[in-house]
């Protein structure tokens, strides 16, 4: 039996979200203090065991301006595809009312992410409309670090994004990003990966 | 200002798609009939004008019962990610209660969709725990015929998915779906791509 309800799915962040938000600053102009910010909410996700150790924040590229963040929230919210990236675009996009962040009038938007994003992930942001992504670095620390699985990332990532005109700059506190898995390795939390059975 | 509202997000079927849900068989035995409901509702989907022409079912593999249902809700839920196998996918999560449908004890569930995934969907059909995928087609015939950009999709998607155990069936009711988006060309209804601006 179906029904209204089970046609329907919500995914939010930690309670602990929304006050960590408002007390930002109203406007984070450079790369490094954007990535401060996300930083900050991936160390709070795995501090209050709300999610795997990622965040990302769509940013107004150019006033610095907070839209959305998100967490990871796969294992709260039972759904795989609840990573951090999926998170902050899908809630920017329900905030600006529209399914397309770089819509004719519309400020350019950045992403900014705490790696590299995974398979499902880099398709996901082609499709959001943003004009820029930032990222603290790419490759195997993650998973070596963590034991998270990325998946098959498209052999030419980086020219598949210029080619749709999407900006890419990396290795924004990239050592920061690493001291962080490290610490959420030692801490014993859950890795989740793709079908555990 | 950030609010417990907006740190959440909702998405949602059509009002449609319950009692249709409701009126199928309790079971699909063979590949052909779960993908006729499929179509059935990507047709639907294009009718209602409730999405784009897609849809996707996630199916108990061995038994045929259909544990959930997605169509295409980009548009109407302001959510480039609202595909309809990452709706199908996150529906047939909650439904069970788990973010990985291959979990340990749980039935073998199959993914079925009118046509190969875009590069977003495939990733996320890889973190979802399904086992099996069946599509109508693959390749230059949807893009060309809709418009619709399919993104860059892994050069050996096929090889992937064998690596990971999980099996693909090609080309069931393909001649079907290729009929249906070439109504969906001739209806005028609008195709969304990333950035329109």
């Amino acid at each position: 039996m179906f029904t209204p309800e089970s046609n329907q799915f919500t995914l939010s962040l930690p309670h602990w979200a929304t006050d960590q938000l408002n007390s930002l600053p109203a406007k984070l102009s450079t790369l490094e203090e954007r990535m401060e910010a996300v930083l900050l909410f991936a160390g709070l996700n795995v501090r209050h065991q709300s999610g795997g150790p990622f965040a990302a924040g769509v940013f107004s590229a150019d006033s610095g301006r907070l839209v959305a963040m998100g967490v990871n929230r796969v294992m709260p919210g039972n759904c795989s595809s609840a990573h951090a990236e999926i998170m902050a675009l899908s809630l920017a996009q329900q905030r600006l009312g529209s399914y397309d962040l770089g819509a004719p009038g519309s400020d350019a938007h950045q992403l900014v992410v705490n790696w590299c994003p995974c398979a499902m992930c880099f398709g996901a942001l082609l499709w959001s409309g943003i004009r820029s992504l930032a990222i603290s670095g790419s490759g195997p620390p993650l998973e070596e670090l963590t034991g998270f699985d990325e998946g098959p990332l498209h052999p030419q990532w980086r020219e598949e994004l210029a080619r749709r005109g999407i900006t890419l700059q990396e290795n924004i506190l990239r050592e920061e990003a690493i001291a962080q898995f490290k610490t959420f390795a030692a801490s014993g939390q859950p890795v989740y990966n793709g079908r555990q059975g």
